[in-house]
């Protein structure tokens, strides 16, 4: 069913959150920290077509967004991590909501019917 | 909590998915017809910023993805709307998750420590 409209149009917050979200390679990476990863090799064999140098860029773009944080262990070697924000988290409704879409129409590579 | 891993890293189902509702203004043209506009000029009235151009170009890539279809009445003037097809009334998860994340974490503008 079609939900009664908000009383907004477009709001800021919403725009900034799609814009973060839509950005090629965040919701996969956001998936994969998600579901455990934490070092940058883990990060890269998920996206293996994605170079080191937009890759790095990401990170650090979600870093700023306030999405991950980046820990450094000063151990032999220095020990890198990636984790998760309590805001990046809460990003898991998102990205379980888009899996299951794209689970769910994988299938149907046609147009469909419009409805309402 | 962090779920456990699904078994394939990135699935090209995800990747479409996350690159369409990504795309600019994209979440923001399904957002204000899941809540009922119709008309082009509703359309462009939400997200005044878009050029004509680009409006148009995304409502035909949103047509050619199957997420809306575009019905045309020979009426006097001609009456054209803009209907979300059952596929793209489904991104309705997706929309109202990333509309309640951004809502969540609109006041939080700085990196939260980590978790986990």
């Amino acid at each position: 069913m079609i939900e009664p409209a908000p009383e907004t149009p477009v709001c800021h917050h919403f725009q900034r959150a799609a814009l973060l979200i839509g950005k090629r390679w965040n919701p996969q990476l956001v998936r994969m920290l998600l579901s455990g990863a934490v070092r940058y090799s883990d990060l890269k064999a998920g996206v293996p077509q994605i170079s080191d140098h937009l890759l790095s860029e990401r990170l650090k773009e979600l870093e700023a967004e306030g999405v991950l944080v980046r820990l450094v262990t000063p151990s032999t070697p220095v020990r890198i991590e990636y984790r998760l924000t309590e805001r990046g988290a809460d990003l898991a409704g998102v990205i379980d909501e888009l899996s299951a879409w794209a689970e769910r129409w994988a299938s149907a590579e046609v147009a469909e019917p419009a409805v309402g």
